[in-house]
Protein backbone atom coordinates (compact mmCIF):
# COMPACT_ATOMS: atom_id res chain seq x y z
CA UNK A 1 0.00 0.00 0.00
CA UNK A 2 0.56 3.18 -0.76
CA UNK A 3 1.35 6.54 1.63
CA UNK A 4 -1.12 9.63 0.96
CA UNK A 5 -0.29 13.33 1.89
CA UNK A 6 -2.64 16.44 1.38
CA UNK A 7 -2.48 19.91 3.02
CA UNK A 8 -5.52 22.56 2.44
CA UNK A 9 -5.30 25.44 3.75
CA UNK A 10 -6.96 29.20 3.96
CA UNK A 11 -3.73 30.65 3.34
CA UNK A 12 -0.56 29.96 0.88
CA UNK A 13 1.51 27.71 3.40
CA UNK A 14 5.14 25.84 2.70
CA UNK A 15 4.37 21.83 3.34
CA UNK A 16 8.19 21.85 4.44
CA UNK A 17 8.07 20.54 7.49
CA UNK A 18 5.17 18.02 6.94
CA UNK A 19 7.45 16.85 3.67
CA UNK A 20 10.66 16.19 5.87
CA UNK A 21 8.88 13.56 7.43
CA UNK A 22 6.87 12.14 4.43
CA UNK A 23 9.57 11.87 1.96
CA UNK A 24 11.53 9.08 4.95
CA UNK A 25 8.50 6.85 4.10
CA UNK A 26 9.41 6.26 0.66
CA UNK A 27 12.28 3.82 1.36
CA UNK A 28 13.52 4.90 4.33
CA UNK A 29 11.32 5.19 7.76
CA UNK A 30 8.84 2.96 5.56
CA UNK A 31 9.24 0.39 2.85
CA UNK A 32 7.14 2.37 0.04
CA UNK A 33 10.03 2.96 -2.41
CA UNK A 34 7.91 2.65 -6.08
CA UNK A 35 8.17 6.15 -7.09
CA UNK A 36 6.46 9.33 -5.50
CA UNK A 37 5.08 12.36 -6.74
CA UNK A 38 3.92 16.15 -4.98
CA UNK A 39 1.40 18.69 -6.11
CA UNK A 40 0.81 22.16 -5.45
CA UNK A 41 -1.65 24.57 -6.40
CA UNK A 42 -0.43 28.08 -6.69
CA UNK A 43 -2.33 31.08 -7.47
CA UNK A 44 -4.46 30.07 -10.34
CA UNK A 45 -2.28 26.79 -11.60
CA UNK A 46 -0.83 23.96 -10.67
CA UNK A 47 2.64 22.26 -10.88
CA UNK A 48 3.63 18.53 -10.22
CA UNK A 49 7.13 16.86 -9.06
CA UNK A 50 7.48 13.31 -9.92
CA UNK A 51 10.10 11.05 -9.67
CA UNK A 52 10.21 7.47 -9.78
CA UNK A 53 13.43 7.16 -7.71
CA UNK A 54 12.95 6.19 -3.75
CA UNK A 55 11.90 9.71 -2.39
CA UNK A 56 14.19 8.90 0.48
CA UNK A 57 16.87 9.59 -2.13
CA UNK A 58 15.64 11.47 -5.11
CA UNK A 59 16.85 14.70 -6.35
CA UNK A 60 13.33 16.31 -6.90
CA UNK A 61 12.08 15.45 -3.40
CA UNK A 62 15.74 17.27 -2.01
CA UNK A 63 14.15 20.28 -4.48
CA UNK A 64 10.96 20.20 -2.83
CA UNK A 65 12.92 19.76 0.53
CA UNK A 66 14.59 22.97 0.05
CA UNK A 67 11.82 25.15 -1.98
CA UNK A 68 9.31 26.41 0.29
CA UNK A 69 6.48 26.54 -2.53
CA UNK A 70 3.24 28.05 -1.05
CA UNK A 71 0.19 26.95 -1.43
CA UNK A 72 -3.26 26.37 -0.92
CA UNK A 73 -3.68 22.68 -1.68
CA UNK A 74 -1.13 19.97 -1.76
CA UNK A 75 -1.29 16.22 -2.98
CA UNK A 76 1.48 14.04 -2.17
CA UNK A 77 1.78 10.56 -2.41
CA UNK A 78 4.45 7.81 -1.99
CA UNK A 79 4.34 4.39 -4.08
CA UNK A 80 4.38 0.91 -3.08
CA UNK A 81 2.65 -0.50 -6.42
CA UNK A 82 0.67 -2.98 -6.52
CA UNK A 83 -0.93 -2.87 -10.40
CA UNK A 84 1.29 -1.46 -12.90
CA UNK A 85 5.12 -1.48 -13.13
CA UNK A 86 7.32 1.52 -11.22
CA UNK A 87 7.07 4.26 -14.21
CA UNK A 88 6.71 7.75 -14.66
CA UNK A 89 3.43 6.94 -16.07
CA UNK A 90 2.04 5.05 -13.12
CA UNK A 91 3.31 7.71 -10.50
CA UNK A 92 0.63 9.93 -8.45
CA UNK A 93 -0.89 12.32 -8.31
CA UNK A 94 -2.65 12.22 -11.66
CA UNK A 95 -3.66 15.32 -13.30
CA UNK A 96 -6.50 16.39 -15.75
CA UNK A 97 -8.31 19.20 -16.51
CA UNK A 98 -12.12 19.81 -16.50
CA UNK A 99 -14.23 22.75 -16.72
CA UNK A 100 -10.85 24.75 -16.75
CA UNK A 101 -9.97 23.69 -13.40
CA UNK A 102 -6.61 21.31 -12.82
CA UNK A 103 -7.71 18.16 -11.00
CA UNK A 104 -5.47 16.24 -8.88
CA UNK A 105 -5.77 12.40 -7.63
CA UNK A 106 -3.87 10.35 -5.85
CA UNK A 107 -4.78 7.02 -4.34
CA UNK A 108 -3.77 4.43 -1.90
CA UNK A 109 -5.31 1.01 -1.88
CA UNK A 110 -6.18 -1.49 -4.59
CA UNK A 111 -9.08 -2.04 -6.93
CA UNK A 112 -9.58 -5.23 -7.97
CA UNK A 113 -11.47 -6.88 -11.15
CA UNK A 114 -13.20 -3.41 -11.99
CA UNK A 115 -16.14 -4.33 -14.10
CA UNK A 116 -16.23 -3.42 -17.73
CA UNK A 117 -18.33 -0.70 -16.94
CA UNK A 118 -15.74 1.26 -15.32
CA UNK A 119 -13.49 1.01 -18.36
CA UNK A 120 -12.17 4.57 -20.67
CA UNK A 121 -11.90 2.93 -23.54
CA UNK A 122 -11.78 4.57 -27.26
CA UNK A 123 -13.76 7.23 -27.29
CA UNK A 124 -13.81 8.19 -23.44
CA UNK A 125 -12.84 11.81 -22.75
CA UNK A 126 -10.91 11.07 -19.98
CA UNK A 127 -8.44 7.81 -20.67
CA UNK A 128 -5.31 6.45 -18.25
CA UNK A 129 -1.56 7.10 -19.60
CA UNK A 130 -0.38 4.32 -17.52
CA UNK A 131 -2.10 0.60 -16.35
CA UNK A 132 -2.84 1.66 -12.74
CA UNK A 133 -6.22 1.03 -11.61
CA UNK A 134 -5.69 4.41 -9.73
CA UNK A 135 -5.48 6.38 -12.86
CA UNK A 136 -8.77 4.26 -14.25
CA UNK A 137 -10.90 4.87 -11.11
CA UNK A 138 -9.97 9.17 -11.63
CA UNK A 139 -10.83 8.73 -15.32
CA UNK A 140 -13.84 7.29 -14.76
CA UNK A 141 -14.81 9.62 -12.26
CA UNK A 142 -14.22 12.54 -14.25
CA UNK A 143 -15.98 11.12 -17.16
CA UNK A 144 -19.17 10.76 -15.14
CA UNK A 145 -18.66 14.45 -13.52
CA UNK A 146 -18.01 15.85 -17.47
CA UNK A 147 -21.45 13.96 -18.27
CA UNK A 148 -23.24 15.47 -15.24
CA UNK A 149 -22.17 19.49 -15.25
CA UNK A 150 -21.03 20.77 -18.31
CA UNK A 151 -19.61 23.78 -15.60
CA UNK A 152 -18.23 23.57 -12.93
CA UNK A 153 -21.29 23.22 -9.94
CA UNK A 154 -20.72 24.80 -6.44
CA UNK A 155 -19.26 22.74 -3.57
CA UNK A 156 -22.27 21.22 -2.41
CA UNK A 157 -24.02 19.64 -6.08
CA UNK A 158 -20.06 18.59 -6.28
CA UNK A 159 -19.53 16.40 -3.19
CA UNK A 160 -23.11 14.98 -3.52
CA UNK A 161 -21.49 13.94 -7.45
CA UNK A 162 -18.01 12.80 -6.08
CA UNK A 163 -19.60 11.15 -3.31
CA UNK A 164 -21.84 8.60 -4.97
CA UNK A 165 -19.18 8.20 -7.50
CA UNK A 166 -17.18 7.31 -4.45
CA UNK A 167 -18.94 4.60 -3.66
CA UNK A 168 -19.40 2.66 -6.81
CA UNK A 169 -16.11 2.20 -7.19
CA UNK A 170 -15.30 1.76 -2.99
CA UNK A 171 -17.12 -1.51 -3.26
CA UNK A 172 -14.51 -2.94 -5.34
CA UNK A 173 -11.04 -2.64 -2.81
CA UNK A 174 -9.36 -0.26 -1.30
CA UNK A 175 -9.88 2.85 -2.06
CA UNK A 176 -8.20 5.48 0.34
CA UNK A 177 -8.10 8.83 -2.00
CA UNK A 178 -7.40 12.90 -2.17
CA UNK A 179 -8.80 14.37 -5.05
CA UNK A 180 -8.79 18.41 -5.60
CA UNK A 181 -9.30 21.15 -7.85
CA UNK A 182 -7.82 23.46 -6.44
CA UNK A 183 -9.81 25.28 -4.02
CA UNK A 184 -11.57 22.24 -1.94
CA UNK A 185 -9.69 18.66 -1.50
CA UNK A 186 -11.12 15.66 -0.75
CA UNK A 187 -10.38 12.90 1.16
CA UNK A 188 -11.99 9.69 1.28
CA UNK A 189 -11.01 6.31 3.51
CA UNK A 190 -11.45 2.89 3.24
CA UNK A 191 -8.61 1.92 5.52
CA UNK A 192 -6.28 4.74 6.66
CA UNK A 193 -6.51 8.04 6.63
CA UNK A 194 -6.00 10.63 9.52
CA UNK A 195 -6.14 14.68 9.48
CA UNK A 196 -5.29 16.92 11.81
CA UNK A 197 -7.04 20.98 11.77
CA UNK A 198 -4.47 23.45 13.23
CA UNK A 199 -5.44 27.19 13.67
CA UNK A 200 -4.67 29.61 16.61
CA UNK A 201 -3.42 29.51 19.46
CA UNK A 202 -0.67 27.40 17.61
CA UNK A 203 1.63 24.98 18.78
CA UNK A 204 5.28 23.02 18.66
CA UNK A 205 4.88 20.12 16.96
CA UNK A 206 7.12 17.30 16.50
CA UNK A 207 7.59 15.19 13.35
CA UNK A 208 6.99 11.03 13.62
CA UNK A 209 9.66 10.10 11.39
CA UNK A 210 12.53 12.45 12.43
CA UNK A 211 13.60 14.52 15.48
CA UNK A 212 12.49 17.22 14.14
CA UNK A 213 10.08 20.46 15.75
CA UNK A 214 8.34 23.58 14.85
CA UNK A 215 7.01 25.97 16.61
CA UNK A 216 4.02 26.78 14.07
CA UNK A 217 3.13 30.20 16.38
CA UNK A 218 6.43 31.57 15.19
CA UNK A 219 5.32 30.78 11.28
CA UNK A 220 1.34 31.79 11.42
CA UNK A 221 -0.65 34.28 11.66
CA UNK A 222 -3.41 34.22 13.94
CA UNK A 223 -6.48 33.51 11.24
CA UNK A 224 -4.57 30.82 9.83
CA UNK A 225 -5.90 28.01 8.91
CA UNK A 226 -4.64 24.08 8.05
CA UNK A 227 -5.70 20.90 7.65
CA UNK A 228 -3.32 17.86 6.89
CA UNK A 229 -4.54 14.64 6.07
CA UNK A 230 -2.18 11.40 5.77
CA UNK A 231 -2.11 7.38 5.56
CA UNK A 232 -0.63 7.75 8.99
CA UNK A 233 -0.24 10.49 11.67
CA UNK A 234 2.94 12.76 10.51
CA UNK A 235 3.70 14.01 14.39
CA UNK A 236 3.81 12.11 17.50
CA UNK A 237 2.46 15.03 19.83
CA UNK A 238 -1.11 16.07 18.14
CA UNK A 239 -4.04 15.04 17.87
CA UNK A 240 -4.68 13.24 14.81
CA UNK A 241 -8.44 12.24 14.05
CA UNK A 242 -8.86 8.52 12.42
CA UNK A 243 -11.50 8.67 9.31
CA UNK A 244 -13.74 5.90 9.34
CA UNK A 245 -14.30 3.09 6.40
CA UNK A 246 -16.26 4.74 3.70
CA UNK A 247 -16.14 7.93 5.43
CA UNK A 248 -15.80 10.80 2.53
CA UNK A 249 -14.54 14.48 4.21
CA UNK A 250 -14.64 17.63 2.29
CA UNK A 251 -12.16 20.41 3.27
CA UNK A 252 -12.02 23.69 1.94
CA UNK A 253 -10.28 27.29 3.46
CA UNK A 254 -8.49 24.66 5.94
CA UNK A 255 -11.70 23.53 7.38
CA UNK A 256 -14.23 20.46 7.19
CA UNK A 257 -17.13 22.16 4.61
CA UNK A 258 -20.21 20.87 4.48
CA UNK B 1 8.59 37.19 -27.62
CA UNK B 2 9.22 34.00 -25.86
CA UNK B 3 12.54 30.75 -26.16
CA UNK B 4 11.65 27.76 -27.43
CA UNK B 5 14.00 24.85 -27.20
CA UNK B 6 12.66 21.23 -28.37
CA UNK B 7 15.06 18.07 -28.41
CA UNK B 8 13.79 14.46 -30.51
CA UNK B 9 15.52 11.92 -30.60
CA UNK B 10 15.76 7.97 -31.11
CA UNK B 11 16.86 6.73 -27.66
CA UNK B 12 16.70 8.25 -24.31
CA UNK B 13 19.09 11.14 -24.29
CA UNK B 14 19.68 14.22 -21.25
CA UNK B 15 19.46 17.39 -22.20
CA UNK B 16 21.82 19.17 -19.96
CA UNK B 17 24.00 20.45 -22.65
CA UNK B 18 21.22 22.46 -24.44
CA UNK B 19 19.85 23.63 -21.17
CA UNK B 20 23.03 25.05 -20.06
CA UNK B 21 22.85 27.52 -22.55
CA UNK B 22 19.38 28.10 -22.94
CA UNK B 23 18.26 28.66 -19.46
CA UNK B 24 20.52 31.78 -19.57
CA UNK B 25 18.12 33.46 -21.81
CA UNK B 26 16.00 33.55 -18.98
CA UNK B 27 17.20 36.66 -17.82
CA UNK B 28 20.84 36.58 -18.05
CA UNK B 29 21.79 36.21 -21.83
CA UNK B 30 18.23 37.74 -23.08
CA UNK B 31 15.34 39.48 -21.01
CA UNK B 32 12.68 36.82 -21.04
CA UNK B 33 12.07 36.93 -17.32
CA UNK B 34 8.67 35.81 -17.00
CA UNK B 35 8.76 32.30 -16.17
CA UNK B 36 10.12 29.19 -18.00
CA UNK B 37 8.77 25.49 -18.09
CA UNK B 38 10.48 22.05 -19.32
CA UNK B 39 8.99 19.01 -20.06
CA UNK B 40 9.85 15.72 -20.48
CA UNK B 41 8.55 12.45 -21.74
CA UNK B 42 9.96 9.39 -20.27
CA UNK B 43 9.32 5.95 -21.06
CA UNK B 44 5.21 6.01 -21.43
CA UNK B 45 4.67 9.20 -18.42
CA UNK B 46 5.77 12.64 -18.97
CA UNK B 47 6.65 15.30 -16.12
CA UNK B 48 6.95 19.12 -16.26
CA UNK B 49 8.66 21.29 -14.40
CA UNK B 50 7.37 25.13 -13.97
CA UNK B 51 8.77 27.94 -12.13
CA UNK B 52 7.87 31.75 -12.07
CA UNK B 53 10.52 32.60 -11.32
CA UNK B 54 13.40 33.93 -14.16
CA UNK B 55 14.86 30.67 -15.16
CA UNK B 56 18.65 31.84 -14.85
CA UNK B 57 17.66 31.93 -10.83
CA UNK B 58 15.43 29.17 -10.62
CA UNK B 59 15.76 26.67 -8.46
CA UNK B 60 13.90 24.31 -10.58
CA UNK B 61 16.15 25.14 -13.02
CA UNK B 62 18.88 24.21 -10.45
CA UNK B 63 17.35 20.77 -10.77
CA UNK B 64 17.39 20.05 -14.18
CA UNK B 65 20.70 21.84 -14.61
CA UNK B 66 22.21 18.94 -11.93
CA UNK B 67 20.08 16.00 -13.17
CA UNK B 68 20.36 14.10 -16.46
CA UNK B 69 17.19 13.37 -16.90
CA UNK B 70 17.13 10.73 -19.56
CA UNK B 71 13.65 11.92 -22.39
CA UNK B 72 13.57 10.97 -26.21
CA UNK B 73 11.28 13.86 -26.30
CA UNK B 74 11.50 17.50 -24.58
CA UNK B 75 9.54 20.80 -25.00
CA UNK B 76 11.03 23.80 -23.24
CA UNK B 77 10.04 27.55 -23.00
CA UNK B 78 10.93 31.02 -21.62
CA UNK B 79 8.42 32.99 -21.33
CA UNK B 80 8.19 36.58 -22.22
CA UNK B 81 4.90 37.51 -21.14
CA UNK B 82 2.57 39.21 -24.36
CA UNK B 83 -0.82 38.12 -23.08
CA UNK B 84 -1.94 37.22 -19.88
CA UNK B 85 0.06 38.19 -16.43
CA UNK B 86 2.97 36.48 -14.83
CA UNK B 87 1.61 32.98 -13.49
CA UNK B 88 1.34 28.89 -13.22
CA UNK B 89 -1.32 28.67 -15.21
CA UNK B 90 0.08 30.57 -17.94
CA UNK B 91 3.34 29.12 -18.12
CA UNK B 92 4.76 26.36 -20.90
CA UNK B 93 4.49 24.23 -21.78
CA UNK B 94 0.81 23.10 -21.14
CA UNK B 95 0.04 19.43 -20.91
CA UNK B 96 -3.18 17.83 -21.77
CA UNK B 97 -4.15 14.09 -22.20
CA UNK B 98 -5.74 13.02 -25.62
CA UNK B 99 -6.31 9.03 -26.40
CA UNK B 100 -4.28 7.79 -23.45
CA UNK B 101 -1.58 9.87 -24.49
CA UNK B 102 0.05 13.22 -22.94
CA UNK B 103 0.05 16.42 -25.18
CA UNK B 104 2.66 18.92 -24.55
CA UNK B 105 2.09 22.62 -26.08
CA UNK B 106 5.05 25.65 -26.03
CA UNK B 107 4.29 28.69 -28.12
CA UNK B 108 6.43 31.89 -29.10
CA UNK B 109 4.30 34.70 -30.36
CA UNK B 110 1.35 36.91 -30.33
CA UNK B 111 -2.27 35.58 -31.53
CA UNK B 112 -4.80 38.46 -31.29
CA UNK B 113 -7.73 39.03 -31.23
CA UNK B 114 -8.67 35.00 -32.03
CA UNK B 115 -12.61 35.36 -33.61
CA UNK B 116 -15.18 33.54 -31.19
CA UNK B 117 -15.16 30.01 -33.62
CA UNK B 118 -11.56 29.43 -31.57
CA UNK B 119 -13.08 29.94 -28.21
CA UNK B 120 -13.06 26.99 -26.10
CA UNK B 121 -15.99 27.84 -23.98
CA UNK B 122 -18.61 26.21 -21.16
CA UNK B 123 -18.81 22.59 -22.82
CA UNK B 124 -15.50 22.69 -24.72
CA UNK B 125 -13.78 19.32 -23.69
CA UNK B 126 -10.37 21.44 -23.63
CA UNK B 127 -10.93 24.62 -22.12
CA UNK B 128 -7.71 27.02 -20.64
CA UNK B 129 -7.08 27.25 -17.26
CA UNK B 130 -5.08 30.63 -17.41
CA UNK B 131 -5.61 33.30 -19.79
CA UNK B 132 -2.98 32.53 -22.43
CA UNK B 133 -3.98 32.87 -26.17
CA UNK B 134 -1.16 30.11 -26.16
CA UNK B 135 -3.24 27.72 -24.08
CA UNK B 136 -6.28 28.72 -26.11
CA UNK B 137 -4.95 27.56 -29.04
CA UNK B 138 -3.64 24.56 -27.67
CA UNK B 139 -6.75 23.56 -26.50
CA UNK B 140 -8.63 24.66 -29.50
CA UNK B 141 -6.60 22.41 -31.57
CA UNK B 142 -6.88 19.16 -29.63
CA UNK B 143 -10.93 20.24 -29.68
CA UNK B 144 -10.75 19.99 -33.15
CA UNK B 145 -8.29 16.67 -33.19
CA UNK B 146 -10.35 14.46 -30.66
CA UNK B 147 -14.07 16.10 -33.20
CA UNK B 148 -11.76 14.02 -35.84
CA UNK B 149 -10.43 11.24 -34.06
CA UNK B 150 -12.01 8.84 -31.57
CA UNK B 151 -8.19 6.81 -30.91
CA UNK B 152 -4.42 8.10 -32.25
CA UNK B 153 -4.63 8.21 -35.98
CA UNK B 154 -1.37 7.32 -37.92
CA UNK B 155 1.75 10.10 -38.33
CA UNK B 156 0.57 10.62 -41.66
CA UNK B 157 -2.91 11.33 -40.63
CA UNK B 158 -2.01 13.28 -38.01
CA UNK B 159 0.58 15.49 -39.31
CA UNK B 160 -2.24 16.37 -42.13
CA UNK B 161 -4.48 16.90 -39.64
CA UNK B 162 -2.42 19.14 -37.59
CA UNK B 163 -0.72 21.10 -40.37
CA UNK B 164 -4.67 22.38 -41.63
CA UNK B 165 -5.04 23.24 -37.66
CA UNK B 166 -1.82 25.31 -37.84
CA UNK B 167 -2.68 27.11 -40.98
CA UNK B 168 -6.05 28.49 -39.52
CA UNK B 169 -4.11 29.58 -36.18
CA UNK B 170 -1.08 30.93 -38.08
CA UNK B 171 -3.00 33.48 -40.13
CA UNK B 172 -4.14 35.28 -36.81
CA UNK B 173 -0.44 36.28 -35.47
CA UNK B 174 2.90 35.16 -34.50
CA UNK B 175 2.54 31.29 -34.16
CA UNK B 176 6.07 29.53 -33.47
CA UNK B 177 4.74 26.41 -31.30
CA UNK B 178 6.36 22.91 -30.31
CA UNK B 179 3.74 20.36 -30.00
CA UNK B 180 4.89 16.39 -29.26
CA UNK B 181 2.80 13.47 -28.32
CA UNK B 182 5.86 11.70 -26.90
CA UNK B 183 7.01 10.03 -30.27
CA UNK B 184 6.75 12.85 -32.62
CA UNK B 185 7.48 16.35 -32.07
CA UNK B 186 6.04 18.70 -34.25
CA UNK B 187 7.65 22.37 -34.93
CA UNK B 188 5.94 25.15 -36.78
CA UNK B 189 7.64 28.48 -37.99
CA UNK B 190 6.34 31.59 -37.81
CA UNK B 191 9.21 34.27 -37.21
CA UNK B 192 11.78 32.33 -35.67
CA UNK B 193 13.22 28.58 -35.43
CA UNK B 194 16.41 26.54 -36.65
CA UNK B 195 16.86 23.08 -36.13
CA UNK B 196 20.02 20.77 -36.30
CA UNK B 197 20.32 17.39 -36.92
CA UNK B 198 23.02 15.48 -35.03
CA UNK B 199 24.46 11.96 -35.76
CA UNK B 200 27.37 10.10 -36.59
CA UNK B 201 30.09 11.08 -36.67
CA UNK B 202 29.65 13.78 -34.10
CA UNK B 203 31.66 16.07 -33.28
CA UNK B 204 32.50 18.95 -30.59
CA UNK B 205 29.56 21.63 -29.94
CA UNK B 206 30.38 25.17 -28.14
CA UNK B 207 27.49 27.00 -26.70
CA UNK B 208 26.58 30.43 -28.15
CA UNK B 209 25.52 31.64 -24.60
CA UNK B 210 27.87 30.15 -22.35
CA UNK B 211 32.31 28.64 -22.77
CA UNK B 212 31.09 25.75 -22.60
CA UNK B 213 31.95 22.51 -24.95
CA UNK B 214 30.90 18.91 -25.09
CA UNK B 215 32.55 16.40 -27.54
CA UNK B 216 29.43 14.19 -28.63
CA UNK B 217 31.53 11.51 -29.60
CA UNK B 218 32.06 11.00 -25.81
CA UNK B 219 28.48 10.39 -24.87
CA UNK B 220 27.05 9.10 -27.51
CA UNK B 221 26.67 5.81 -29.54
CA UNK B 222 27.07 5.84 -33.67
CA UNK B 223 23.18 4.87 -33.78
CA UNK B 224 22.58 7.89 -31.81
CA UNK B 225 20.30 10.31 -33.70
CA UNK B 226 18.99 13.64 -32.10
CA UNK B 227 16.90 16.82 -33.55
CA UNK B 228 17.24 20.29 -31.62
CA UNK B 229 15.14 22.78 -32.20
CA UNK B 230 15.43 26.08 -30.53
CA UNK B 231 14.01 29.74 -31.32
CA UNK B 232 17.85 30.87 -31.73
CA UNK B 233 21.05 27.98 -32.08
CA UNK B 234 22.22 27.39 -28.83
CA UNK B 235 25.85 26.54 -30.29
CA UNK B 236 28.34 28.67 -32.40
CA UNK B 237 30.13 25.63 -34.72
CA UNK B 238 27.25 23.82 -35.36
CA UNK B 239 25.43 24.12 -38.59
CA UNK B 240 21.89 25.37 -37.68
CA UNK B 241 18.98 25.00 -40.80
CA UNK B 242 16.44 28.24 -40.47
CA UNK B 243 12.69 27.39 -40.78
CA UNK B 244 10.47 28.76 -42.94
CA UNK B 245 7.56 31.48 -42.55
CA UNK B 246 4.97 28.88 -42.70
CA UNK B 247 6.78 25.82 -42.39
CA UNK B 248 5.61 22.51 -40.22
CA UNK B 249 8.01 19.97 -39.41
CA UNK B 250 7.66 17.20 -37.84
CA UNK B 251 10.71 15.20 -36.26
CA UNK B 252 10.53 11.44 -34.99
CA UNK B 253 13.37 8.94 -33.81
CA UNK B 254 15.95 11.98 -34.48
CA UNK B 255 14.93 13.01 -37.82
CA UNK B 256 12.59 14.96 -40.13
CA UNK B 257 9.80 12.67 -40.74
CA UNK B 258 7.14 12.57 -43.62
Amino acid sequence: MCQLLGMNCNTPTDIVFSFEGFHRRGGLTDEHADGWGIAFFEDDGCRVFLDYLPSARSPVAELVRNYPIKSRNVIAHIRKATQGKVSLANTHPFRRELWGQDWLFAHNGNLVDLPESFACTHGSRFQRVGTTDSEQAFCWMLNRLAEQFTRAPDLATLTTAVRALTAELAGHGTFNFLLSNGTALFAHCSTHLYYVLRRAPFNTAHLADADVTVDFAQVTTPDDRVAVIATQPLTDNEQWTPMTTGQLLVFADGALAG
